[in-house]
């Protein structure tokens, strides 16, 4: 049975980030499930949601968190299933307290550090991880790429203009 | 009888620098154990100290730690004793690292950090809120300001000049 | 007779977000007061309200600043009672210098920083300090704790899906 | 056949660094390369490097740069193999432009960004990917994990002391 | 024949950003082309850009990019014709991680970075290059900053007041 | 005579936040003038205007400037006269590239630096300078600080609340 | 009688670098002390040194400190003359703390902050303020800029190089 | 006549760094001069220097300064010859005072920033404006381009090692 993700973060307030990551997976037809637990808040309930991973057929985490973000790090020490984690801006600092402390994960535990704000991209990396045992996905990574360039390119031919002046 | 106060760090490394929080506890006979667990890599081993602390007579916690230094916090979130966070300078950033993933924790779980480094001015905070209930503390912790004051006097007296110039 | 709390902060227009300090200290219903000095245009002020903290009973001081955030500094400098204080964010540098301002305390004067703008982690944390020595407290402190537990968990189940995919 | 991790730096003298994470992958018995190529000195090159990563049984990158650190990104736009990124520290900005320069990647190529100078941490964070399909793996993280644990718990015992004092 | 410059973003959504850059170049009556490639969505396209710069006449590159923003160094790197750097600001960072991304460029590769939106200032940039070698095109710059000396001027005469007070 | 103020912005848009300090000059009766001249579109001006300042009965100077503000210190380098420098915060970057541009003056040409945006407390340190020297003015001063010493001390009169709770 | 200038530094650590200043006023024969006094250590010596600046014929401070550096805001509200504040780079932060610190002061009390460690700067901006009514030190300080300059022009004379090349 | 390159740097001590610069255009046989001018001790040798540049036969600027570093961005203002900054880091903030003082340049008057020390990348930046109208100055770049890539193709070779493990 195919691994699925499992996409948790430390408060409700971040689900309209949050569900960008959500609909990537479903666009590639990942298993996916959505949580809201906070690792100082709840730990004994983030340990739970560690400890059942496996049994939920949860193969990779996303983990969502601003300020002093620990919810990443600390779902890391509780599984050996690679951890994503997504900093979430907020007020005043702009992210950086999230992404510093998401990313400055001291040797041993790491946390793969996606750009601020980066549910999307914490998505497709997943996929990506996933694909790296299944052909299939990465096909369809390969055409996830193709309809991007396309897109991109598109912009361009519109945007193109023949070279003006003298 | 006294409450005493727990030094735990992230990794023995951190030693040299948490070895100032002890002398001033022992300088003010205030009871204390140092402990050296990290956050990610024994996070049962933390949850059973936190959970401890009350019966090994421990009524603060003193938490130090580097990079995305999360256990000032997590073990916040395991103890409702006030958990004092001292950031470790780590290099390249500085410790503002330590700093933003210590002070920045979401409400409800508070974590009162010093200065980066600040394992000193850690005890002294320990030694003030215990000496909010304990007038013989309090008394030491003013003779202990006296004692500074006298310095800082001592060494203006040396320094001090008269006025020179026209 | 029980301790309070005493909040001070060095502006008026801090005052909403200051208010969240003293609804956390009424729900636990511990003592409070609110004032309103500058560390800098009433320094006369300032040391008048320090010296008088014990009579009024007040045990603990929570103060708020922003930008060169001095007053929890200058109030430490002024009382042995421990200190905690709330950098307020200010246009332009997003709280940075608040926050710097007001952790990073030379050694012997500690202040007890947490989250900028984080007035109700202040008043939970000055909750802990008086908890240390009232058991009474501690277990309204750990009721407190099931009660953000219980908002989480609900939060949680709410938004919990069942995997969803191939 | 067991798919390898590439890992490919900016510069050579990023070497003393990145060996760290070939130990690991050794340590792991997963397959492995070390390239030294730049994104801006040698594009061609990094295109033929990344064009033939399958054909060299290579699943995962990790690319490590310092400054304008584009190389692991470049690489992110040029396979769709997962691709971690190791900031490393440079002179004056501390390693904060690596940083940003390998996280703030755009929607839809994600780098994996791991702690500045984190070569261990991108080499066990591969392992952890490369286990999501491979139990035997998964199992070797564990015991990884426990070791470390073993250890932490051992240096905590030497440290850990009875309460001293009153 | 006249060189033009090339102006090349990261994201159509920067082109009201980099439309200054263009009403300056045709100001001065200087050849241009706009485009929108992205250096990690579309490699194969970014390197047909620079490879095609010669053949339609583009001796100069405008290159604006957001967050980790790689395009104008990937670019730098595929042609030896002067590429100047735009960073864009975006949300949180305030265009940091776009500033050090572009001009932190290792040895070997320079990208001349300008102002963080410094869409104009890029164009300018662009002239004074072009007029190394071109009289006429030195002297409208000459021009140019005549008409800003004068603007300045007349807009310090409208506010300039003597002197008032005792 | 009593020498005057020469308050000088890089921008006629900085004119809302530099007409604070003109406001103060006026309260202090400090004769004064208001400029809009620019370090690098207008360097012949700035130079016109310092080497007349003596001339103009202006003794001291007030220059303000956003992003890389270099107006301050190249007024500095016109006249010995002390300029005190007020950094303009822009977008993006908060004001911060500005107070580094102005304060981090090399050995020998000192800038007054205030803080970002601080164009009443440039005012006040002008004053301030002059009284060194002219004892009413001094007097004006302390008035000044018991004005807002009273103004402090009815805001906290209207707030200060008897000790609720237990 | 000529006002003196007062030198005062957190911690007589800070010596070293404000013997700097002292030299400069020496330099230009105006009269100086040298205090060392902390603001949360000897909160009343450094008001008792405040009040008494006039006594000793002080007419300005320069006031240097590190870290949390509230000693130049501090003195700047117990007196109405010119403060100057030197911001002391201290380990990790990079003397950022120190500056935000001491510039960022709150409207009504300012502090003129120079140059991070710019003890030399300080003095001379002392310097400038008392020559604003002393016309023989500001020739003096004329004097000190053509001896500057002469500096630089030979130092430039022997650097100086005819153009090489094809 | 080819035009030449006028290296020019605030402070004679940047020489270590900035005679990079100048093996850079001797390898390119590009002619050029050496000068140490100071923006604020000697704002007039600067204007002389400025105005001299065309006669001198100097075609583009390199000016490296730390600190404040206004040097790029004066010369700028003085000259509408492309000027090239290079930001010199300094103790304590590690050149990001002097990369905002130089690239932050407000619209109108351009500096084309490159690296923290970049003094190498600025001079090929000279060398590739240059060649921007001389055919055979873009032979010799494309030709050094050559040399890179070879160098770092040996480098590569050398590390180069087939997969390992199972």
């Amino acid at each position: 049975m195919k691994k699925g993700v499992s996409i948790i973060m430390g408060s409700k307030s971040d689900l309209p980030v949050m569900q960008k990551a959500e609909n990537i997976l479903k666009e590639f037809v990942v298993p996916c499930e959505i949580r809201a637990l906070s690792a100082h808040r709840t730990p004994d309930l983030v340990r739970e949601y560690a400890a059942g991973l496996g049994e939920r057929g949860m193969g990779i985490v996303i983990a969502a968190a601003g300020m002093a973000a620990h919810l990443p790090g600390v779902v890391a020490g509780l599984t050996t299933a690679p951890v994503i984690g997504v900093p979430i801006e907020s007020a005043g600092l702009g992210g950086l307290d999230a992404l510093l402390s998401i990313v400055q994960m001291p040797p041993g535990i790491p946390v793969a550090t996606v750009t601020v704000g980066g549910a999307k991209n914490a998505a497709l990396l997943a996929v990506a991880m996933l694909a790296v045992a299944d052909d299939q996905l990465a096909d369809k990574l390969e055409e996830y790429r193709t309809t991007m360039r396309t897109a991109v390119q598109n912009a361009d031919a519109e945007l193109c203009k023949p070279a003006k002046g003298a």
